[in-house]
């Protein structure tokens, strides 16, 4: 038996106790677990040590080994975040419906966990403690599979939190991390249905394309987010500048920051030249279509691939439209339904925008930055959703849920 | 370009006019629909003898050949059901969230359509108009591929179906049917991602097998179902009897119907001579564990695979079981988590088994036989999703609508 196969029936048999747990009991594990993160915190950081010599070795770029490094005061920050997701509300066991049949029945809906929740992701070693802690928090069991760069990282992390769970009502094996650092790791855990619920990517393109192609489990996909915002004739022109400078610059990396900002023309012809100036003093390259190059300088002209990539970077695209039909086209035919912004005064079209563009998220005067589980308040995310199915936007821990339905009868037959 | 992709583009095409109708726009393609199926009865019943015909000359089996014919009562129930989803609430528009955050941020979380539905089904022409009816009605466009048996009542129906929305707010080419009757069309529509935002399979279970496991495009998963009824120490003799019987011959062809029945020793010991008896007048096959064949006459010893077979046929396994633990156990060995019951007066088990069964449906003193989205008062039911995600059980409208995030601002950035 191969190692994640051995390691996901484990999980697997984990879940029915899982499920009944009460939340103080799943509360009082979150803390141990938090507790313990701090207190073996130096082991931790010996065990990142060795990730962090090994990126360099391997030439890792200065950015990604910032994000795989850890210390002190990042650990005290996810210990934090376990202690507050020991704060929020469970979802687990919430009648989500209830009614009676004229025949008598009672049918409650209830939510339940969704089982076994199958993780693929890449460097961070936060996303290991933050996984296993929303998991938890909702009764699931959580089969981890980070990426090899941060191998001993993840690993002492879970060593720890075993550790942790062995004095609580929570059995250790409902957290599981896959060590095999092989591709065919990743290729087995695709393919486990029956013991695996769900899968949930979390990293680049590539990562999440190659679970949605080639899974066989349910996928919850999250990721890319090719995201405009379009400044109508009437916009308020400062709030437009701040919304889409914010939507570019305050963290480009990210999936809800802007890669095309679609101007109005008339917009454009008093205000193009000002945005690209305020871009070009943030850093920003620009890529615009002939009409935003006639009307600014310091663009380059955009080819038609520009228009489908996620920079992730400090590059834009800016188009010039005739109105809103043109803008609406440009995100239907480029967007990644992801988060989408209108900046208008005009409340007819901000009414048109919100309804007819499909999004995640659809922003009316406001950045597209706040796609996120956090700023929507929920306390908590396991990472945004860019399908249609289950959840849609920022997840929260409703998202790691499902439910059924309980029917009570006294002795109802079907006629 | 297949048949396949240039119809599902044209159903794409169609879904984002879809998502602004009005529920009186859809709602009177509706009943256009209806009409015209009645009116134009007598060519859908030609082109039914044409299957019928071909059924008969390929040796189809009668029952089969009986849910294939079409005949003007059956077509007029069929116009109903469209007139009935007419009548049902449009979910499209329902405001299923709405918050406001610290910074002012108004966010409402809106049910939208998921766009384009894929169905993938076999024999049964109904199928066609149903499936249509239920996704026009939330928005959704479709693209169904029938099986091949019933080609040329498809084919004929949405004829008819097309001609009637011609005159109405939904453009036709919202409605897709593929004729190339290949396994391959099949496997096209699979991998139809961003096309297709969603595929249901309906049929045995080979054929959701196929979708389950090939699919790229996400799937909700319907069908199978190994029900179980638990009859507990305490259980009420005569309503035990009349559950059990209830949930094996009422229609033993469906998936929420029995195939294992578990009895508690004690109840067995008094009770099992009887309900074998009753079983084999309604002229069920029984199977049993050894202690049933030991307490009843009657019974062949059941295989180790039987308690794993969807019979779909008047074929019962019976098991005797020390109590509930031993229940839920077999059930959590053998069950595909679709409906289980427990005839039991024991309220402690009751609310132990309605919490620990990990199914779409749980019962205490009532038919598994009501798993079902007319008999859960929906009003409509596309399918019983025994998956985790997105839907669970029966599926009514709300099961094919997704949601989407409307923020409204008044300048917000991100700090």
């Amino acid at each position: 038996m191969s190692e994640v196969v051995r390691k996901a029936s484990l999980a697997r048999q984990t879940a029915p106790r899982l499920g009944l747990l009460t939340t103080a009991q799943k509360n009082a594990a979150l803390l141990r677990m938090a507790d313990a993160l701090v207190a073996e915190a130096e082991s931790i950081i010996e065990a990142n040590a060795e990730d962090l010599h090994r990126g360099r070795e391997n030439g890792t770029s200065p950015s990604l080994l910032d994000r795989l490094a850890l210390n002190l005061p990042r650990i005290e920050a996810i210990a934090q975040g376990l202690r507050e997701v020991a704060e929020l509300p469970d979802p687990i066991g919430d009648t989500l419906e209830a009614f009676e049949r004229p025949n008598g029945l009672q049918i409650r809906k209830i939510r339940v966990p969704l089982g076994v929740i199958g993780i693929i992701y890449e460097a961070r070693p936060n996303v290991t403690v933050d996984a296993a802690g929303l998991c938890l928090k909702t009764g699931n069991a959580v089969v981890l599979r980070g990426g090899s760069s941060a191998l001993s990282s993840n690993k002492r992390i879970v060593e720890v939190l075993h550790n942790a769970l062995a004095g609580t009502d929570i059995p250790p094996d409902a957290l599981q991390l896959v060590l095999d650092p092989n591709r065919s790791s990743v290729d087995e855990m695709l393919k486990l249905n029956g013991l695996l619920d769900v899968l949930i990517p979390r990293g680049g393109a590539s990562l999440i394309q190659n679970v949605v192609k080639n899974a066989t489990v349910p996928v919850i996909e999250t990721g890319a987010g090719i995201c405009h915002t379009y400044i109508d004739e009437s916009a308020n022109p400062d709030m437009a500048l701040q919304i889409a400078i914010n939507a570019k610059v305050q963290r480009p990396s990210v999936c809800n920051s802007m890669e095309t900002l679609l101007l109005h023309r008339r917009f454009a012809e008093a205000h193009l030249p000002t945005f690209a100036e305020q871009f070009i003093q943030q850093q920003v390259e620009l890529r615009g279509d002939e009409s935003a190059l006639l009307l600014a300088p310091g663009l380059s002209l955009a080819s038609q691939e520009d228009w489908d990539t996620e920079y992730s970077d400090y590059i834009l695209n800016i188009r010039v439209v005739d109105g809103l039909d043109e803008a609406l086209d440009h995100i239907r035919a480029h967007g990644t339904m992801h988060s989408e912004c209108i900046v208008t005064e005009n409340a007819e079209n901000a009414a048109r925008f919100l309804q007819e563009v499909d999004a995640a998220a659809v922003y009316h005067n406001a950045s597209t930055r706040f796609t996120d589980g956090f700023e929507f308040g929920f306390g908590a995310e396991i990472g945004i959703s860019t399908q249609k199915l289950h959840a849609r936007g920022p997840m929260g821990l409703p998202a790691l849920t499902s439910s059924k339905y309980c029917v009570t009868g006294s002795g109802q037959i079907r006629g």
